[in-house]
């Protein structure tokens, strides 16, 4: 529910910010505005419907930066301005295609596949070889030289008996970051990786990987959940199975970039700063409303509720679009480079990036004093459903501020679905169009 | 998180079943059974894609019924039966057509309505007559004689600050249920009410209406809350806006049919009998995935895990798919009717109506004894994120079944998406086609 977290991140910063307002009315007057007339779900329906995909470096990105800039304009915060970052640009080209082609059972099958994110392509010619399956780095070292030559599959699946999903993805994701650097390492060729996800699914699930340095890059892809299953079944029952894989991404150049800050300025303290920040880029084949729109407009949404009810904070308020989370971070290091730089004083950086879900809490890294301060908050968060300030965190984005000594803070919502919907395929829209409802694709 | 909603159902009987293996192990074990290979994702989506809508009285509602009936007898239940029921017949008929004749501001302008279930039918020479809007029943009143030949429109919206939903839905719905009726005692020819949801959207909700006796009955249209705000909005500039609805739904004949029931018998208490219930019925506009097939398959998968993890009940437990939930609560009389005749001992019946979103808790209508005997369970069920017990509750099936003594428990997911999901048109599926993936229809 996203206006009431919303609300809850703008009480956290109320909190910080106005510590003799504190109380249950002013917390449920900004709940009430959040809710009834808020704006979040107009702009996260903007960002996601109308620019739609914003990998860094794509025009959807230049749009997501141009959108956020003029929007923050439009709502008259007292300083909107741009921070210069050059990024990272993937291209992932004309779509993938692979299939197993030597199936005794089944002939050939059609595999769903994407190009995992940052992954070199095989180019029109592609790779072609056979597969072995493996379930993680001790199994693929066992290997040794039989995975010369190979197509090594990655299949071991996030533990669907989690509750926090996210130890769950962390549990697995390092097939998907490392996968194709350490089967390299063996003269692998290509690599085939579950997709991260819990769900049987027909789609594949991209993400970033990262090459190790002077290790060869290898072609590597995503599969679908499904198809993973279908191919485990078939490597049972089958030797030597050979799959083709063909892919076209690349990498280019560092594009230019932005973050995107619009401020309110602190009255009593105003050298004092708190941020509140999501990141405007997105993978590829969705829409990002989940990662991290929803952490974008919630960000917006706090100075817009702050200035719509005449509360003037006494700290500066920072709404920051970071760029670039997805692949390589630049916009988050940048943003604290620049802070460092000019010796601005940081006091808090609240990073909403783990979808648009009900709330459930905060997590915090920060000194036992802050934390002590934001618990006893807690009475006043509680009648609003949230009720977890226990654990360690922060966010991707805001963690290079880290060294500044801001106290770093997480949004955290319920995690419990946010796997079936990270990275879906890009979503249809139902449209009122011609006197009738129609669903079809928004772009 | 529908896995994790069945363990603690699973949990709930268990612990009421056989209280000397209540204890975390047995927990975890039912838990991790129903997240790594459970079944119920794999049901729900047969129920909601393959079958599809079911209306009491449509042939997707015999589907649904015999769906359940040979999925439990897969299942080697210890027994599997029907129970007659009659239910009503209503059918919606062709599309449902409106809109404003005569504004002078956008000329003519398509209305996205459609009728509410139960609704008689204009036929097709439709209805046509000027639109008086109302928040309440209280404002219709004051209109007196006005409202005579006039199309009421109701349009007081759920409260938005609710952080329950079901209790901003209670605040509203009293427009939809007697909107009609109460229109008709003034000579009001036809109403329109907002629909029951949060968001702004292009498509209305269904949903029931009941007349009053002995008054007339007015046809009654739910109109998308989009639309409703445009209407508004036009009403306020033009003094005399005229609309024009035609609907085809007609009420027939009552039709056979049957509630579904699975049974595991007890053994040390085999006369004491748990109940696990949800409804197999649902509206026609939609796939009924959270109303309620996630109440069906969570009741199949409790009996299921039973026997998949060997565990003997001490007490008979039954999985019970009511029929005619939404439009006349037939199967839940008959299925209490039943007991009563039969002297049956309903320990508790455990219903499962409010979505398949994350669990949250319990809700209880029951003895002190009982209540406070469940809430001591409540430390063992907190790891999985349930720590509400405390409201009163059950559900409308095994209502009836309060007369028997039996203690009524109705689960409780986290409420806050649910008017978003409640009841969408059909949703498009992301189908593996010809070696690519393509969205469409269900159906």
């Amino acid at each position: 529910m996203k206006y009431l977290m919303i609300a809850l991140l703008s009480c956290s910063s109320y909190a910080l910010c106005a510590q003799t307002t504190q109380d249950e009315e002013g917390i449920k007057e900004i709940f009430n505005e959040a809710l009834r007339p808020g704006k979040s779900y107009e702009m996260l329906s903007d960002l996601c419907l109308k620019i739609g995909p914003r990998l860094s470096g794509s025009p959807g990105a230049a749009a997501a930066v141009e959108w956020s800039r003029h929007l923050m304009k439009t709502y008259d915060f007292d300083s909107v301005w741009m921070q210069s970052v050059m990024v990272p640009h993937w291209v992932r080209g004309q779509q993938e295609v692979a299939h197993i082609i030597n199936s005794k059972k089944m002939g050939t099958v059609n595999l769903s596949v994407c190009a995992l994110g940052g992954s070199v392509g095989t180019g029109p010619s592609g790779v072609s070889a056979p597969v072995i399956e493996v379930k993680n780095f001790d199994e693929l070292k066992q290997l040794g030289p039989k995975a010369a030559g190979k197509i090594i599959f990655f299949n071991r699946p996030m533990d669907p008996t989690r509750l926090n999903t996210f130890a769950a993805y962390g549990g697995a994701v390092d097939q998907r970051g490392s996968g194709a650097s350490e089967a390299a390492k063996l003269g692998a060729v290509a690599v085939i990786v579950r997709s991260m996800g819990l769900n049987p699914e027909d789609y594949p699930h991209t993400g970033a990987l990262h090459y190790t340095p002077n290790v060869e890059q290898i072609p590597a892809v995503a599969i679908s959940t499904k198809h993973a299953d279908l191919l485990a079944k078939l490597l049972k029952g089958e030797k030597e199975l050979n799959v083709y894989i063909e892919t076209h991404c690349e990498m280019l150049d560092d594009a230019p970039s932005f973050n995107v800050i619009g401020q309110l300025n602190g009255g009593e303290y105003k050298d004092e700063i708190i941020d509140i920040g999501g990141h405007l880029d997105s993978w590829d084949l969705a829409q990002g409303a989940h990662d991290d729109g929803a952490g974008c407009v919630q960000s917006i949404e706090v100075l817009r509720l702050f200035k719509e009810l005449g509360i003037k904070p006494k700290r500066t308020l920072r709404a920051v679009m970071f760029m670039n989370e997805e692949n390589g971070l630049r916009g988050g290091k940048t943003y604290a480079d620049l802070a460092k730089a000019k010796k601005e004083n940081h006091l808090a950086a609240i990073e909403s990036d783990e979808g648009g879900f009900t709330p459930r809490g905060f997590t915090m890294t920060a000194s036992d004093a802050v934390k002590n301060k934001i618990k006893s908050w807690k009475p006043l968060l509680e009648p609003y459903g949230l009720t977890d300030f226990d654990h360690p965190g922060g966010g991707a984005d805001i963690g290079p501020m880290g060294e500044l000594g801001t106290a770093l803070i997480g949004y955290l919502p319920d995690s419990q679905r946010y796997f079936d919907y990270h990275p879906p395929p890009l979503l249809p829209v139902f449209k009122w169009t011609q006197g009738n409802w129609r669903w079809g694709l928004p772009l």
